[in-house]
């Protein structure tokens, strides 16, 4: 397992960690902040035994990297990566049909971060990112998936059309975002499912597509050429969980 | 009409912006500045009746969004804001029933130009944003909107619960995204419909919630407490879409 250094920054951002039994490792606190979010903060802390350092604005502009922390910087023994195994087994545990978001390099830490938070309300199982050229877990991508780093596993795998390649010998279908597809309400996305998600500018790279099993389009009906990478995502999402939700009703 | 603030900076993109024929608004001048440039400057902000300030430098570093006035700020109109009319004439147009996004103090620029974007991509005929409290169609946002805002009309009221009411008048349909409401799947979303997005952090407000017809709800599938709110605008306008799309197969 690999683990990553991260500091998680913001007040929501923090309360959450602790009440989601992250180990975290420091926390830094705004010296005379006494708010209520903060109160809240430090009483976590002090019942997990966590080392508290009062620092002054200055110091924890600093440390910080996304510079919005509110007063408050965890220093967590990061975000550990999960194994595509590991998401597998959430869904088996479960007993729902794999559900697994892939990512084809996101760029963008608010992308990575909105996603992640998309994947966890959507149900998805987990989000599998490639090793190089994407954007992992930073601080920035914690803070913006509103605590669900600390509920939706992520993995990272060395190549990820050799993991499709994988995951559909355990039943999966993938589906990718893509111009010139079919309209998304007239696939089939019910089922064992994985969903791909291209990169900001070029979109879902070549070998990753060929592998996909469908080429989804969202309608497009206005003058520009794309969706926002996360936007486009949460609405692909939701017809999944459209479509699941209509077999639930319907068995 | 209305127009957005926007500032141009130094000495020479001032001059420019004033022989490009951009209307300015204000020119706010270091006092006692008199060199050459400057004389310039003030000579066609007198040519073009344009309201002067005379500020030391202290007031013009604070309004300094580069940090490198040069002594010279230009305020122009920027993005021209559009009537609500105009959202309403786009439709007429279009022989469609009218959609149009009304956000409720959306703070985020990059949330609001991800939105217009949607906004754009779904069909919808414009956006309607609150003049108080809620962030402009500043650079960022015109950025973020990936060109959006050169085709889809931005509007700005002063009360959204009024604009709501007025919109009653010509025939739409008020729905929110909200917690606790129905989901999205079982409402009618067919037909001419206001869509309502609430603030990043604390929703949609007490008295727009109550002017809606119908609250949505998406989904919530996992452990934490909301989408991102241009994800959530996303998820709730490819509904809509979807909706829509079915009326024209079946009619």
């Amino acid at each position: 397992m690999a683990y990553q250094e991260l500091q998680i920054e913001g007040r929501n951002a923090v309360i959450e960690a602790f009440r989601a039994g992250r180990p975290i490792d420091r926390l830094y606190v705004l010296d005379g902040c006494q708010d209520g979010p903060v109160s809240t903060i430090k009483r976590e802390a002090k019942k997990h035994g966590t080392l508290m350092k009062y620092v002054d604005r200055e110091r924890l502009d600093q440390l910080s990297g996304t510079g919005k922390h509110q007063g408050v910087i965890a220093v967590v023994a990061a975000y550990q990566y999960a194994e595509v195994e590991d998401i597998l087994e959430a869904a088996r545990k479960k007993g729902e049909p794999p559900f697994i978001f892939l990512l084809d390099n996101i760029e963008d830490p608010h992308n990575l971060g909105a996603i992640i938070r998309t994947a966890n309300l959507a149900g998805a199982h987990g989000v599998i990112i490639p090793k190089n050229r994407a954007v992992g877990l930073t601080a920035t991508v914690a803070k913006t998936s509103a605590g669900a780093l600390n509920y939706t596993p992520v993995a990272r795998v060395t190549n990820l059309a050799n993991t499709i390649e994988d995951l559909k010998k355990e039943g999966l279908w993938f589906v990718c975002a893509d111009m010139g597809g079919t309209v998304m309400y007239d696939l089939d996305l019910k089922g064992a499912i994985g969903l791909v998600i291209g990169n900001e500018g070029e979109g879902v790279g070549r070998l990753v597509r060929e592998k996909c099993d469908m080429i989804a389009s969202i309608p497009m009906k206005g003058d520009i050429d794309s969706l926002n990478a996360s936007v486009a995502a949460g609405v692909l999402a939701y017809e999944i969980v459209r479509q699941r939700m209509s077999c639930e009703v319907s068995s």
